[in-house]
């Protein structure tokens, strides 16, 4: 779950707390807290995750038993590992948190429900009675949040704090069903469809650094006696950037995409209507993993192509670092996701390839299991693919990852022939499946990005869109060669082509490099980066910022009388 | 350059400015700087980079202007990209710089050469006239260190405090020659050498927090019903951190190998052969950049192979992280490197293509350019490689590395042919060579992990490091398959037989996999990290750890009555 999504203490207060109280409690609960909450009376977080248990949620250790007695639920950290760990803001700033525990009530387990329990006096701000709450030490980055932890001894709290708007407890301790299980499901896919924005964002303002400072920068020389080149007319730069700007708007797309999927389709969930949240579900799954990890190591590519100014923190890249790489680990870990969204794929293609038609996004997958696409020699496929047709090359991903996904669902065909069990059979197929999905991924962003150009009526802003969906598309191949070369998509003299077309793309998008980050619209203020900065004055800033840091505060540091005049005198 | 290395503010001094001293004094200069830097009365570091130049040396501006008339030498920062950026313990420790500048005497630019620079008064460390100096700003990491700046304006300093024992300044301002332009070069081959090492400890402590971790950590299920598995049963945690593993065994023998060989070469080099050094300073280039990509690349594996607490410093993996990933910029940045090694290949290349017998490590090329190598078909190859077999395996390695080298080769004489300069036609081909490089590179590791097995006596060791060489061979062709495939050197039914093969080393080593991260025999306290302890009493220790937190000094933080009664007053 978000564990600090903003970047500050109270974020968790905005982010999950309030929305989960307008989400979730009656209309008397309502009254009660509503007031508590906007006013701050009540500051609160949102503590799901334990010591010992993330991404699996049926694992959540603390426990809320009823008591019929006194109407009262008691929590408790039964060990160790249950101790809640890291939701933001719970450390010091939250009186109150919204705690995930598996309900106890008449000698049975009811699952995971929601609890709203006063962890501090709300006046005095000290932790209540039976209540061991604090900070969970210092991170990577995340410096302004205070990270917590939370261990409870026999808590009692009123049956009134348990959050009532869909499953009950009655007085009497009988527990009620709420009316549907996936209603839950849908919070969890919008947050997951909004990281695929996150990334988009983030992966553009590195991109926005990377690329005005590669034109600020002069380094060695290509013509010997000439002056030095910007940094930005060395192909190898430019290898690096260009394609991760053509996948930062590869990723706004689907980020939109996304957003509006959701919209349209949240009308349907209100109406009691979830035939398309499955595919959502392992959508939005797939694609934040894909883009956080995309995202994750491009990054570092941007911040490393400045040299040892990227390490800086006046580039700005080591903070946006540091800020975004939680992504990949919460709401939902990537490997995990990768995963949820194989099972969907694999499930699709069964049920196609036992006579279903499937609809939707998954359904190249008919196609796969009629024609029995399988890998075969190179020579022995018909060549038909034009490497500079987008449509062309949809074709190919699409094919792609329908072979990947039938490679994935034989493998697990073939563990189970050697006995082994479906769940064995999985786990040993976890590799073809992880691939399966990435190349599924793959296929729908390559997807959306075309489909997006014939939005576009511009004729200028269509060309150098087009050129960089080219470059996003064949750079894929490029760096998946080997899957289109082993499925027989492609033919080595293509291959040899693809390569070959990169560097003329390259080349062409050189003199469009600085407008097409401008386009981001990243205010210098946002970015706050002295490397990215809007008008180039990079080095004087540069100088300028550094006379700020706080060693430059005296002339002379203390670290002179403290060490060094000590350390000479005992020699 | 090092720019702080040793991770305090007087590593410099230890690890630059004593050595300098030593190895560039003349007589007369030994005598009396040696005593003053080894007692702390002169304080060092070693100021190359500036603000606007790194790698490219020739690059930089700053001036060392002989005067004959008073016997100085009279240094400026000429523009504010000039200023010295970037040096360990510049900014508040150091009272004197060797400062690399370039020597103009009688009219005459001379580049560059090292001067002994005052900077600070010894005994009071205020800066002296015409010096401005100062801490450069916050870090992504190696926040003990004061990276420093340096403006020189019109600093006067004598005769002698140039480093005199090759090249000198008479009186009259005679230039005279050093003997040999290559003995600086060897100390470039030295550290480069040293940091091949660097990245197998680095990657060595990440897989030993990681696999330890895998082994504690209990998540999901495989099998309903039964307790949830350390998260070391799941395969995809295997193909993260066994790959990784065997990576980290590779690198150290690199490392080791690397080491011995300087130190046979130096010999040579002392008495005036050498003949080997181009090679070595080829192959410690290229191996710089390959093995400090990965080992960046693979912490981060690492870290998020530990879910939500990797990212707490308790793991040390964002410590280990923000300190190793400088190497992939200083002492010549990686990309840079990778271009280096390129031009011995296409040197040596076309030495053997005109007919000259090449000896060493490049020696596969005679083959090559013999035979023709060059892709074709996958079909129309022959096939005789044993996926089973690591000399099998080094020789198709040896013969990927030699085709791209061909390639490479062969785009530059494509350009030329397009009435391209050597120099544009170069950089236009840089794409492919740094391709080459990767793969020499890759060839070598293998190469070199393989010979090492032939030394082991052991027969219970050498059997688990083939497998651990086997899977770093066979990874390796999986994530570069497409280069295997387009060459012909792997068929289709072999690269998938690869996959599978892969799969069934991962299980072949999990029972291993602990005792083999314990044989690199990192303490607890080096280590230093709570999630990597060699108990495994992972949680309690985790508990502990928070507790001591800053944060948690009081249990009422002040930020309470600072910000939150003030906000609540308001409303």
């Amino acid at each position: 779950m978000v564990q600090g999504n903003h970047h500050e203490a109270m974020g968790l207060h905005f982010v999950m707390f309030l929305p989960t109280l307008y989400s979730q409690c009656d209309p008397q609960q309502s009254k009660k807290w509503l007031p508590l909450a906007e006013s701050f009376q009540a500051v609160g977080t949102y503590a799901q995750t334990e010591m010992g248990h993330g991404t699996h949620l049926r694992g959540l250790e603390t426990t809320a038993t009823y008591d019929p007695a006194t109407q009262e639920f008691v929590l408790n950290s039964p060990t160790i590992s249950s101790i809640k760990w890291w939701p933001g803001g719970l450390g010091k700033t939250s009186n109150h948190a919204i705690v995930l525990a598996q309900l106890y009530t008449q000698g049975n387990c009811h699952g995971l429900h929601a609890f709203i329990v006063p962890i501090r006096d709300m006046s005095t701000h000290v932790p209540l009675p039976g209540i061991v709450v604090g900070d969970i030490g210092p991170k990577f980055g995340f410096n302004e949040v205070d990270n917590g932890f939370l261990k409870l001894e026999n808590v009692r709290i009123p049956r009134e704090n348990m959050l009532m708007k869909y499953a009950k407890v009655e007085p009497d301790g009988t527990y009620v069903k709420p009316p549907s299980a996936k209603l839950t499901y849908g919070t969890m896919v919008f947050i997951r469809s909004l990281i695929v924005g996150e990334s988009a964002r983030a992966l553009s303002k590195s991109c926005t650094i990377a690329i005005r400072y590669s034109s600020v920068r002069h380094q060695s020389e290509i013509r010997p006696g000439e002056p030095e080149p910007q940094i930005l007319d060395y192909q190898t730069q430019q290898y690096k950037l260009f394609p991760l700007l053509a996948t930062a708007y590869a990723f706004s797309f689907v980020g939109q995409y996304m957003k509006e999927t959701y919209h349209r389709i949240s009308g349907d969930i209100n109406d009691g209507d979830f035939s398309e949240l499955p595919e959502l579900h392992a959508l939005s799954a797939g694609l934040k993993a894909f883009t956080t990890w995309t995202t994750n190591s491009g990054i570092e590519v941007c911040r490393m192509s400045c040299g040892g100014h990227g390490y800086s923190r006046s580039s700005a890249l080591p903070d946006i670092y540091v800020e975004f790489t939680p992504t990949c680990t919460y709401e939902g870990e990537n490997t995990v996701m990768m995963l949820q969204t194989a099972r969907h794929l694999v499930k699709s293609y069964r049920q196609a390839k036992a006579g279903q038609q499937l609809s939707g996004i998954v359904s190249y997958l008919n196609e796969a299991t009629q024609h029995r696409v399988q890998p075969q020699p190179v020579a022995a496929r018909p060549t038909v693919v034009d490497i500079n047709d987008l449509a062309s090359l949809v074709e190919v991903y699409k094919q792609r990852a329908a072979i990947l996904v039938e490679l994935a669902a034989k493998s697990i065909q073939q563990e189970i022939q050697n006995r082994k069990s479906q769940e064995d059979a999985w786990n040993n197929s976890a590799i073809d499946l992880v691939r399966a999905s990435d190349a599924h991924c793959h296929y729908v962003v390559v997807k959306l990005f075309t489909d997006k150009l014939g939005e576009i009526g511009d004729i200028a802003i269509h060309s150098v869109l087009s050129t960089l969906a080219l470059l996003y598309a064949l750079h894929g191949i490029t760096t998946n060669s080997g899957d289109f070369l082993q499925a027989g998509l492609l033919n080595v003299p293509q291959v040899h082509q693809v390569s070959v077309r990169i560097k003329e793309l390259l080349s062409q998008l050189r003199p469009n490099a600085v407008v097409l980050v401008d386009a981001f619209d990243h205010h210098d203020k946002k970015l706050n980066s002295v490397l990215g900065r809007y008008d180039g004055n990079v080095y004087e800033h540069m100088f300028e910022w550094a006379r700020r840091s706080p060693l430059n505060a005296t002339e002379v540091h203390e670290s002179f009388h403290k060490y060094l005049k000590p350390l000479r005198s005992k020699l």
